[in-house]
């Protein structure tokens, strides 16, 4: 299976690094693109040279070309649209996954925005061409919740989904729960640490949390739904006082991202919760509730981000793309 | 795709409530068989129609026909395998599943002891037929574990798998821990609400426990192990001091399965767990820590048990099949 891939920031390098720990895989990079710069080779390049080079010159080719090249090149059968994108508008990914799909390839993304802005658009262009979109990557990190919606629990009907859904947020609350830091105190260490961006607004005020609920709530039920349907509360305002006093009924707090159709409910927000609630989980990690009916309610747990980790989602779509469609494309 | 059901215990009961509930799956049950009796219909049997008569008389149909008809007819794709079986010998399920399987036909089961006795002979046939044989309701019940390390988790290696894999100890342990109830009370209190079997060996001693590390780890990869390989110690000598001791440092007590291939470590026994693990879950429930080079480490907790929570594996199990089969058979 050929695949070509956009973007060669920290996740796309570290699905470059995997490629080439992993040749067992049998995947075949045949193009890359970065901001500058493009690659595209239908005998294969090599995922190795193409990071030495990234390394060292800032750019994977001296070239003239470009992302757009390579999507109109058709040189793959899998797009992997990885590019640093705007999680609100979805561009520049929105544009070059629905050119992928248009031409009949099959579609892996990271990219937040595009799915939560365009889900239904995107699902039904994917459906006309018959090819995959697959997004596992865009929820949770490394955690395979869309393919345990998908598949493992496939067949059962779900009455909703709650989850910590923001590594960082949940760093925060769990050092000021710990140690009694002040909100600001404990985002200072998170940016110390690198789990908080330098500007971390879209983390805190629950705004990633959200775009997460909306693509799980889009997978898991069709609804449709987009960002300005979440009702946002984000963990800013929270105060050591707040948690010392969940604390004295043995809570604590998370932001928690829920969703319950039957009851018109889709929110992020600071939630209490007793502490040995499957949802109150330490440092970076998230976790996500499925509540079904029949296999009653299955939590998921683990790291909600870093490139390799990334990798793994990404590695794991693309290879229910190729059992499912055969390799041929 | 045309499904035969063996047995109609609680979980083939489960199963057959599910199918008749869930019409849309589209599933066509065409036989079943129970202990003294079977009916098989290529057109299609009514599963409420085969309930009543279970229920009403005890057996699914007057006539004289067996499981072993149902198998040689051929008048199905997949073979559930829902038999009373012997955990340890496999029987009757392991010549059930044998005979469907060297006939070319599917085989979903949560029959542990097939699995556990010949995983490498029954995957050798499966693979030789070119059909499936899945077995998610023999782990951890509703929860999609082996859809996991196949699927969503594809592309990564494992150094460990590491679970409560007992929901009968779990909630002895629980309620020792919580109660300070003494290991008999516990028991005894198991045993009224139905957690524990009147001879409950099987679960305290570690057996059942076991039984499901051996598939775990067959499955993940490929050892080919037995239950003799296992180093197997039970909750049954394990005292309320012993929990008191690990509670003054903040830990508790569980029954930890943890196969680690690279140590040839195979071991079923209680663990001190800080209070804080992952794997600290409370009463009947079940959770599996699967230690990737990708991922890192994911968990995944959920329901150990239940005729419903089963049917859900199966279920999952029959869709998988129908997908990549196209069902076709």
């Amino acid at each position: 299976m050929r695949i070509a891939v956009l973007g060669l920031g920290a996740v796309g390098r570290g699905l470059l690094q995997m490629l080439a720990a992993k040749p067992e895989l049998g995947f075949v990079l045949t193009a890359v693109a970065d901001s500058t710069s493009a690659r595209i080779d239908p005998d294969g390049l090599d995922p190795v040279a193409i990071l030495d080079e990234k390394c060292g010159t800032g750019r994977c080719a001296p070239s003239g070309l470009s992302a757009a090249d390579v999507i109109a090149s058709g040189a793959y059968d899998v797009l992997v649209e990885l590019t640093p994108t705007n999680a609100m508008t979805g561009e520049p990914a929105l544009t070059h996954i629905r050119s992928a799909l248009e031409s009949g390839r099959h579609v892996v993304t990271s990219n937040k925005g595009p799915i939560a802005t365009d889900y239904s658009g995107l699902a039904a262009l994917a459906d006309d061409a018959r090819v995959a979109l697959r997004f596992e990557a865009t929820v949770g990190g490394a955690i395979p919740v869309l393919h345990a919606i998908r598949d493992g629990l496939a067949g059962n009907s779900y009455s909703s989904i709650t989850g910590v859904l923001n590594g960082t947020c949940n760093y925060i609350l769990t050092r000021m729960d710990d140690e009694g830091l002040t909100y600001e105190q404990a985002l200072t260490e998170a940016r110390e640490l690198g789990y908080a961006e330098a500007d971390p607004t879209y983390d805190v005020r629950g705004i990633d949390a959200a775009i997460k609920l909306v693509i799980l709530a889009n997978t898991c039920w069709g609804l449709g739904v987009t960002l300005d349907d979440v009702a946002i509360t984000g963990i800013d305002g929270l105060t050591v006082d707040a948690l010392r006093l969940a604390a004295t009924q043995d809570c604590t707090i998370r932001l928690i991202g829920e969703a319950v159709p039957a009851e018109n409910l889709l929110r992020v927000a600071p939630r209490v919760l007793p502490r040995n609630h499957p949802l109150v989980i330490k440092g970076t990690l998230n976790a996500i509730m499925l509540s079904t009916d029949m296999a009653g309610e299955v939590t998921l747990m683990g790291k909600g981000a870093g490139s390799v980790e990334t990798a793994s989602a990404l590695i794991g779509d693309l290879i229910a793309i190729r059992d499912r469609y055969d390799g041929s494309g």
